[in-house]
Protein backbone atom coordinates (compact mmCIF):
# COMPACT_ATOMS: atom_id res chain seq x y z
CA UNK A 1 0.00 0.00 0.00
CA UNK A 2 1.84 3.46 -0.61
CA UNK A 3 2.57 5.15 2.05
CA UNK A 4 3.18 8.96 2.44
CA UNK A 5 6.51 9.56 3.73
CA UNK A 6 8.46 13.17 5.42
CA UNK A 7 12.08 12.49 4.94
CA UNK A 8 14.85 15.15 6.06
CA UNK A 9 12.87 17.95 7.46
CA UNK A 10 15.41 19.95 9.43
CA UNK A 11 14.01 21.63 12.76
CA UNK A 12 15.59 23.79 15.54
CA UNK A 13 15.03 22.78 19.14
CA UNK A 14 12.83 25.28 19.55
CA UNK A 15 10.80 23.82 16.25
CA UNK A 16 10.98 26.08 13.64
CA UNK A 17 11.57 24.76 10.56
CA UNK A 18 12.67 27.99 8.82
CA UNK A 19 14.00 31.05 9.70
CA UNK A 20 12.40 34.60 9.27
CA UNK A 21 12.96 36.91 6.36
CA UNK A 22 13.12 34.52 3.62
CA UNK A 23 13.48 35.51 0.38
CA UNK A 24 15.17 34.70 -3.07
CA UNK A 25 18.39 34.69 -2.00
CA UNK A 26 18.15 33.54 1.69
CA UNK A 27 15.33 30.63 1.32
CA UNK A 28 15.59 29.86 5.40
CA UNK A 29 15.88 33.45 6.06
CA UNK A 30 17.53 34.20 8.99
CA UNK A 31 18.52 30.48 9.33
CA UNK A 32 20.98 30.81 6.90
CA UNK A 33 22.04 27.05 6.22
CA UNK A 34 22.12 26.20 9.67
CA UNK A 35 19.08 23.90 9.29
CA UNK A 36 20.88 21.65 7.06
CA UNK A 37 24.07 21.40 8.00
CA UNK A 38 24.13 17.92 8.84
CA UNK A 39 22.91 17.10 5.39
CA UNK A 40 25.17 19.26 3.08
CA UNK A 41 28.86 16.86 4.24
CA UNK A 42 26.86 14.01 3.34
CA UNK A 43 27.37 11.29 0.44
CA UNK A 44 23.88 11.43 -0.12
CA UNK A 45 23.98 15.21 -0.68
CA UNK A 46 26.93 14.90 -2.98
CA UNK A 47 25.25 12.37 -5.17
CA UNK A 48 22.04 14.52 -5.28
CA UNK A 49 24.01 17.71 -6.58
CA UNK A 50 24.75 16.18 -9.98
CA UNK A 51 26.21 13.17 -9.70
CA UNK A 52 23.20 10.61 -9.94
CA UNK A 53 21.57 8.00 -8.35
CA UNK A 54 24.34 5.51 -8.91
CA UNK A 55 27.35 7.75 -8.48
CA UNK A 56 29.29 7.08 -5.26
CA UNK A 57 29.96 10.54 -4.83
CA UNK A 58 32.48 12.19 -1.75
CA UNK A 59 30.99 13.13 1.72
CA UNK A 60 30.54 10.99 5.01
CA UNK A 61 28.32 8.10 4.96
CA UNK A 62 27.48 7.82 8.75
CA UNK A 63 23.81 8.09 10.52
CA UNK A 64 23.37 11.19 8.51
CA UNK A 65 23.81 10.05 5.43
CA UNK A 66 22.19 6.97 6.18
CA UNK A 67 18.96 8.96 7.39
CA UNK A 68 19.74 11.04 3.83
CA UNK A 69 19.64 8.22 1.61
CA UNK A 70 16.29 6.85 2.35
CA UNK A 71 14.42 9.60 0.98
CA UNK A 72 15.16 8.42 -2.33
CA UNK A 73 14.20 4.78 -1.82
CA UNK A 74 10.60 3.38 -3.43
CA UNK A 75 9.49 6.79 -4.13
CA UNK A 76 7.28 7.44 -7.00
CA UNK A 77 5.68 11.18 -6.61
CA UNK A 78 6.43 13.70 -4.48
CA UNK A 79 3.65 16.53 -3.12
CA UNK A 80 5.32 20.42 -2.18
CA UNK A 81 4.20 23.44 -1.25
CA UNK A 82 4.71 26.48 -3.22
CA UNK A 83 7.31 28.23 -1.17
CA UNK A 84 9.70 24.94 -1.98
CA UNK A 85 9.29 25.56 -5.54
CA UNK A 86 10.09 29.31 -5.55
CA UNK A 87 10.18 31.95 -3.43
CA UNK A 88 7.74 34.01 -5.47
CA UNK A 89 3.69 34.83 -4.22
CA UNK A 90 0.40 35.25 -5.67
CA UNK A 91 -0.23 34.86 -8.98
CA UNK A 92 2.99 34.26 -11.25
CA UNK A 93 4.17 37.43 -12.95
CA UNK A 94 6.91 35.01 -14.67
CA UNK A 95 6.70 31.66 -15.36
CA UNK A 96 10.09 31.45 -16.97
CA UNK A 97 11.04 30.43 -13.22
CA UNK A 98 10.96 26.71 -13.41
CA UNK A 99 12.24 26.28 -10.00
CA UNK A 100 15.69 25.88 -8.05
CA UNK A 101 16.95 22.90 -9.84
CA UNK A 102 18.26 23.65 -13.13
CA UNK A 103 17.16 21.22 -16.00
CA UNK A 104 17.50 17.87 -14.06
CA UNK A 105 15.97 18.15 -10.85
CA UNK A 106 16.72 15.88 -8.40
CA UNK A 107 12.83 14.16 -8.39
CA UNK A 108 12.94 11.58 -11.37
CA UNK A 109 8.96 11.57 -11.10
CA UNK A 110 5.77 13.39 -11.64
CA UNK A 111 6.08 16.55 -8.29
CA UNK A 112 2.53 18.32 -7.76
CA UNK A 113 3.15 21.83 -6.71
CA UNK A 114 0.71 22.75 -4.11
CA UNK A 115 -0.90 26.68 -5.37
CA UNK A 116 -3.35 29.02 -5.40
CA UNK A 117 -2.32 29.74 -8.62
CA UNK A 118 -2.07 26.95 -11.28
CA UNK A 119 0.16 26.97 -14.34
CA UNK A 120 1.14 24.67 -17.22
CA UNK A 121 3.00 21.28 -16.23
CA UNK A 122 6.80 21.70 -16.79
CA UNK A 123 8.88 18.78 -17.62
CA UNK A 124 12.49 18.86 -16.78
CA UNK A 125 14.04 15.87 -17.28
CA UNK A 126 12.83 12.99 -15.65
CA UNK A 127 10.96 15.38 -13.38
CA UNK A 128 7.07 16.96 -14.38
CA UNK A 129 5.96 19.35 -11.95
CA UNK A 130 1.80 19.35 -12.30
CA UNK A 131 0.09 22.47 -10.25
CA UNK A 132 -2.46 22.28 -8.46
CA UNK A 133 -4.97 24.03 -6.21
CA UNK A 134 -6.74 21.13 -4.35
CA UNK A 135 -6.87 20.15 -0.54
CA UNK A 136 -3.96 17.31 1.03
CA UNK A 137 -6.74 14.26 0.57
CA UNK A 138 -6.91 15.30 -3.67
CA UNK A 139 -3.17 15.76 -3.72
CA UNK A 140 -2.53 12.33 -1.97
CA UNK A 141 -5.11 10.72 -4.37
CA UNK A 142 -3.39 12.48 -7.36
CA UNK A 143 0.02 11.43 -6.04
CA UNK A 144 -0.98 7.94 -5.62
CA UNK A 145 -2.27 7.07 -8.66
CA UNK A 146 1.18 8.54 -10.31
CA UNK A 147 3.19 6.83 -7.95
CA UNK A 148 2.12 3.51 -9.49
CA UNK A 149 2.55 1.51 -6.60
CA UNK A 150 5.26 3.73 -4.99
CA UNK A 151 5.56 5.33 -2.23
CA UNK A 152 4.76 9.76 -2.55
CA UNK A 153 7.04 11.66 -0.63
CA UNK A 154 5.94 14.75 0.83
CA UNK A 155 8.71 17.66 0.28
CA UNK A 156 7.87 20.14 2.48
CA UNK A 157 8.16 22.85 3.07
CA UNK A 158 7.04 22.72 6.78
CA UNK A 159 3.44 24.73 6.39
CA UNK A 160 2.71 22.05 3.83
CA UNK A 161 3.81 19.12 6.21
CA UNK A 162 1.55 20.61 9.31
CA UNK A 163 -1.29 21.06 7.29
CA UNK A 164 -1.04 16.70 6.28
CA UNK A 165 -0.48 16.03 9.42
CA UNK A 166 -3.54 17.95 10.55
CA UNK A 167 -5.50 16.47 8.18
CA UNK A 168 -4.02 13.04 9.81
CA UNK A 169 -2.84 11.48 6.00
CA UNK A 170 0.87 10.78 7.42
CA UNK A 171 2.77 7.65 7.59
CA UNK A 172 6.05 8.10 7.95
CA UNK A 173 8.27 11.27 9.23
CA UNK A 174 11.86 11.74 9.38
CA UNK A 175 12.55 14.74 11.40
CA UNK A 176 16.22 16.26 12.45
CA UNK A 177 16.12 18.30 14.99
CA UNK A 178 19.68 20.87 15.04
CA UNK A 179 20.75 21.91 18.86
CA UNK A 180 20.15 25.45 17.85
CA UNK A 181 17.73 27.80 18.78
CA UNK A 182 16.06 30.02 15.96
CA UNK A 183 13.46 32.00 18.06
CA UNK A 184 11.47 32.65 14.82
CA UNK A 185 10.49 31.61 11.42
CA UNK A 186 7.84 28.57 10.46
CA UNK A 187 7.30 26.67 13.46
CA UNK A 188 6.69 22.78 12.82
CA UNK A 189 4.65 21.79 15.57
CA UNK A 190 1.95 24.56 16.00
CA UNK A 191 -1.82 23.94 16.09
CA UNK A 192 -0.80 20.00 16.09
CA UNK A 193 -0.24 19.26 20.09
CA UNK A 194 -0.65 15.41 21.02
CA UNK A 195 0.52 14.52 17.55
CA UNK A 196 3.00 11.82 18.74
CA UNK A 197 0.03 9.43 20.26
CA UNK A 198 -0.88 9.02 16.48
CA UNK A 199 3.01 7.39 16.05
CA UNK A 200 5.50 5.64 17.43
CA UNK A 201 8.75 7.44 17.76
CA UNK A 202 11.98 6.58 17.72
CA UNK A 203 15.00 8.70 17.82
CA UNK A 204 18.70 8.62 17.36
CA UNK A 205 21.50 11.04 18.87
CA UNK A 206 24.19 11.58 15.91
CA UNK A 207 27.93 12.25 15.91
CA UNK A 208 27.43 15.52 14.31
CA UNK A 209 24.77 16.73 16.97
CA UNK A 210 21.39 16.67 15.20
CA UNK A 211 19.18 14.36 16.55
CA UNK A 212 17.19 12.03 13.89
CA UNK A 213 13.18 11.24 15.11
CA UNK A 214 11.11 9.00 13.04
CA UNK A 215 8.09 9.23 13.64
CA UNK A 216 5.85 5.79 11.89
CA UNK A 217 2.34 4.28 12.44
CA UNK B 1 35.37 27.38 41.40
CA UNK B 2 31.70 27.35 41.98
CA UNK B 3 29.57 26.45 38.52
CA UNK B 4 26.13 27.28 38.30
CA UNK B 5 24.39 23.70 36.85
CA UNK B 6 20.84 22.79 35.33
CA UNK B 7 19.85 19.13 35.36
CA UNK B 8 17.20 17.25 34.13
CA UNK B 9 14.84 19.69 32.65
CA UNK B 10 12.71 18.31 30.71
CA UNK B 11 10.75 20.27 27.65
CA UNK B 12 8.37 19.01 24.91
CA UNK B 13 9.80 18.85 21.13
CA UNK B 14 8.20 21.92 21.03
CA UNK B 15 9.87 23.50 23.61
CA UNK B 16 7.60 23.92 26.45
CA UNK B 17 8.81 22.97 30.07
CA UNK B 18 5.74 23.36 31.40
CA UNK B 19 1.71 23.06 30.47
CA UNK B 20 -1.12 25.53 30.78
CA UNK B 21 -3.14 25.79 33.71
CA UNK B 22 -0.94 25.03 36.31
CA UNK B 23 -2.53 24.30 39.84
CA UNK B 24 -2.25 22.84 43.45
CA UNK B 25 -3.21 19.16 41.96
CA UNK B 26 -1.55 19.87 38.45
CA UNK B 27 1.43 21.44 39.44
CA UNK B 28 2.41 20.81 35.46
CA UNK B 29 -1.06 21.98 33.77
CA UNK B 30 -2.02 19.67 31.04
CA UNK B 31 1.30 18.21 30.22
CA UNK B 32 0.64 16.51 33.73
CA UNK B 33 3.39 13.85 34.59
CA UNK B 34 4.48 13.23 30.75
CA UNK B 35 7.68 15.37 30.59
CA UNK B 36 8.72 13.70 34.15
CA UNK B 37 7.68 9.87 32.52
CA UNK B 38 11.71 9.20 31.80
CA UNK B 39 12.62 10.21 35.66
CA UNK B 40 9.66 8.34 37.84
CA UNK B 41 11.53 4.29 36.73
CA UNK B 42 14.72 5.32 37.37
CA UNK B 43 16.77 4.23 40.51
CA UNK B 44 17.45 8.14 41.26
CA UNK B 45 14.03 9.00 41.58
CA UNK B 46 13.82 5.99 43.96
CA UNK B 47 16.11 6.77 46.30
CA UNK B 48 14.97 10.56 46.26
CA UNK B 49 11.50 9.95 47.06
CA UNK B 50 12.70 8.48 50.68
CA UNK B 51 15.26 5.81 50.45
CA UNK B 52 18.19 8.16 51.22
CA UNK B 53 21.07 8.72 48.84
CA UNK B 54 22.98 5.59 49.95
CA UNK B 55 19.98 3.39 49.68
CA UNK B 56 20.42 1.54 46.16
CA UNK B 57 16.54 1.60 46.11
CA UNK B 58 14.64 0.12 42.88
CA UNK B 59 14.27 1.10 39.66
CA UNK B 60 16.07 1.51 36.15
CA UNK B 61 20.14 1.92 35.73
CA UNK B 62 20.31 3.15 32.41
CA UNK B 63 21.60 6.11 30.60
CA UNK B 64 18.24 8.19 31.89
CA UNK B 65 19.15 7.20 35.97
CA UNK B 66 22.99 8.06 34.98
CA UNK B 67 21.91 11.22 33.90
CA UNK B 68 19.19 11.44 37.12
CA UNK B 69 22.05 10.98 39.72
CA UNK B 70 24.52 13.77 38.30
CA UNK B 71 22.05 16.47 40.23
CA UNK B 72 23.22 15.24 43.14
CA UNK B 73 27.01 15.53 42.90
CA UNK B 74 28.68 18.14 44.43
CA UNK B 75 26.12 20.51 44.77
CA UNK B 76 26.02 22.95 47.83
CA UNK B 77 22.99 24.86 47.59
CA UNK B 78 20.07 25.63 44.79
CA UNK B 79 18.19 28.72 43.35
CA UNK B 80 15.08 27.84 42.24
CA UNK B 81 12.01 30.35 41.73
CA UNK B 82 9.08 30.47 43.72
CA UNK B 83 6.87 28.37 41.21
CA UNK B 84 8.74 25.49 41.98
CA UNK B 85 8.66 25.79 45.46
CA UNK B 86 4.66 26.02 45.68
CA UNK B 87 1.68 27.06 43.81
CA UNK B 88 0.59 30.48 45.24
CA UNK B 89 0.97 33.62 43.49
CA UNK B 90 1.34 37.12 45.12
CA UNK B 91 1.84 37.78 48.59
CA UNK B 92 1.90 34.51 51.09
CA UNK B 93 -1.37 34.30 52.78
CA UNK B 94 -0.91 31.34 54.34
CA UNK B 95 2.88 30.87 55.93
CA UNK B 96 1.99 27.30 56.76
CA UNK B 97 2.96 26.02 53.19
CA UNK B 98 6.52 24.53 53.38
CA UNK B 99 6.73 23.51 49.92
CA UNK B 100 5.63 20.25 48.55
CA UNK B 101 8.84 17.65 49.86
CA UNK B 102 7.42 17.22 53.62
CA UNK B 103 9.64 17.25 56.87
CA UNK B 104 12.81 16.25 54.78
CA UNK B 105 13.34 17.88 51.91
CA UNK B 106 15.46 16.23 49.30
CA UNK B 107 17.69 19.05 49.06
CA UNK B 108 20.18 18.77 52.05
CA UNK B 109 21.49 22.55 51.29
CA UNK B 110 20.74 25.44 51.38
CA UNK B 111 17.54 26.96 48.88
CA UNK B 112 17.65 30.18 47.84
CA UNK B 113 13.53 30.53 46.68
CA UNK B 114 13.56 33.69 44.31
CA UNK B 115 9.95 35.34 45.28
CA UNK B 116 9.02 38.99 45.08
CA UNK B 117 7.34 38.61 48.50
CA UNK B 118 10.03 37.53 51.09
CA UNK B 119 8.98 35.31 54.49
CA UNK B 120 10.97 33.76 56.98
CA UNK B 121 13.76 30.92 56.42
CA UNK B 122 12.69 28.08 56.74
CA UNK B 123 14.72 24.95 58.56
CA UNK B 124 13.42 21.66 57.47
CA UNK B 125 15.45 18.22 58.20
CA UNK B 126 18.93 19.46 56.47
CA UNK B 127 17.28 21.97 54.23
CA UNK B 128 16.79 25.92 54.46
CA UNK B 129 14.79 27.98 52.74
CA UNK B 130 15.93 31.50 52.07
CA UNK B 131 13.14 34.18 50.80
CA UNK B 132 15.14 36.10 48.42
CA UNK B 133 13.57 39.50 46.26
CA UNK B 134 17.00 39.71 44.82
CA UNK B 135 18.94 39.69 41.25
CA UNK B 136 20.26 36.57 39.42
CA UNK B 137 23.24 37.88 40.10
CA UNK B 138 22.40 38.62 43.38
CA UNK B 139 21.22 35.07 44.05
CA UNK B 140 24.26 33.47 42.49
CA UNK B 141 26.73 35.50 44.99
CA UNK B 142 24.62 34.53 48.16
CA UNK B 143 24.38 30.60 46.89
CA UNK B 144 27.97 30.44 45.73
CA UNK B 145 29.12 31.46 49.21
CA UNK B 146 26.55 29.44 50.90
CA UNK B 147 27.69 26.08 48.50
CA UNK B 148 31.17 26.07 50.36
CA UNK B 149 33.51 25.70 47.48
CA UNK B 150 30.86 23.02 45.30
CA UNK B 151 28.90 23.86 42.78
CA UNK B 152 25.02 25.71 42.80
CA UNK B 153 21.89 24.34 41.02
CA UNK B 154 19.80 26.06 39.54
CA UNK B 155 16.19 24.13 39.98
CA UNK B 156 13.85 25.57 37.55
CA UNK B 157 10.93 26.38 37.21
CA UNK B 158 11.82 27.43 33.28
CA UNK B 159 10.84 30.76 33.58
CA UNK B 160 13.90 31.01 36.43
CA UNK B 161 16.33 29.42 34.21
CA UNK B 162 15.56 31.34 31.28
CA UNK B 163 16.45 34.62 33.67
CA UNK B 164 19.82 32.88 34.33
CA UNK B 165 20.59 32.07 30.62
CA UNK B 166 19.87 35.81 29.59
CA UNK B 167 22.20 37.26 32.31
CA UNK B 168 24.86 34.48 30.52
CA UNK B 169 25.23 32.60 34.82
CA UNK B 170 24.23 29.31 33.48
CA UNK B 171 27.89 26.68 33.20
CA UNK B 172 26.08 23.94 32.40
CA UNK B 173 22.35 22.58 31.86
CA UNK B 174 21.45 19.44 31.42
CA UNK B 175 17.95 19.12 29.13
CA UNK B 176 15.84 16.43 28.46
CA UNK B 177 13.53 16.31 25.39
CA UNK B 178 9.97 13.65 25.26
CA UNK B 179 8.87 13.20 21.79
CA UNK B 180 5.27 15.04 22.71
CA UNK B 181 3.84 18.27 21.14
CA UNK B 182 2.76 19.91 24.29
CA UNK B 183 1.15 23.16 21.89
CA UNK B 184 1.22 25.13 24.28
CA UNK B 185 2.62 26.19 28.56
CA UNK B 186 5.84 28.04 29.64
CA UNK B 187 8.30 27.65 26.99
CA UNK B 188 12.12 27.29 27.65
CA UNK B 189 13.78 28.95 24.70
CA UNK B 190 11.26 31.97 24.05
CA UNK B 191 14.02 35.39 23.76
CA UNK B 192 17.02 33.06 23.22
CA UNK B 193 17.66 33.21 20.07
CA UNK B 194 21.31 32.01 19.24
CA UNK B 195 21.73 30.56 22.78
CA UNK B 196 23.64 27.34 21.82
CA UNK B 197 26.62 29.61 20.39
CA UNK B 198 27.58 29.91 23.86
CA UNK B 199 27.93 26.44 24.83
CA UNK B 200 29.23 22.62 23.74
CA UNK B 201 26.32 20.81 23.07
CA UNK B 202 26.16 17.03 23.15
CA UNK B 203 23.39 14.95 22.44
CA UNK B 204 22.51 11.58 22.93
CA UNK B 205 19.45 9.55 22.76
CA UNK B 206 17.57 7.19 25.46
CA UNK B 207 15.63 3.78 24.32
CA UNK B 208 13.56 5.18 26.42
CA UNK B 209 12.52 8.23 23.75
CA UNK B 210 13.79 10.81 25.01
CA UNK B 211 17.19 12.70 24.51
CA UNK B 212 19.12 14.05 26.94
CA UNK B 213 21.24 17.76 26.09
CA UNK B 214 24.22 18.55 27.67
CA UNK B 215 24.80 22.27 27.64
CA UNK B 216 28.59 22.72 28.76
CA UNK B 217 30.72 26.05 28.36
Amino acid sequence: MTKLRVHNLAVSIDGFATGEGRTFEAPFGHAGQRLMGWFFPTRSFGSMSGHGDEAYGPGTTGVDDAFAAATKVGIGAEIMGRGKFGPQTGPWEDETWQGWWGDEPPFHSPVIVLTHYPRPDIVLGETTFLFRNVSPQEALAEATELAGGLDVRLGGGPTIVREFLEADLVDHMHIVVSPIVLGRGVSLWEGLEGVEERFAVEAVASPTGVVHYVFTR
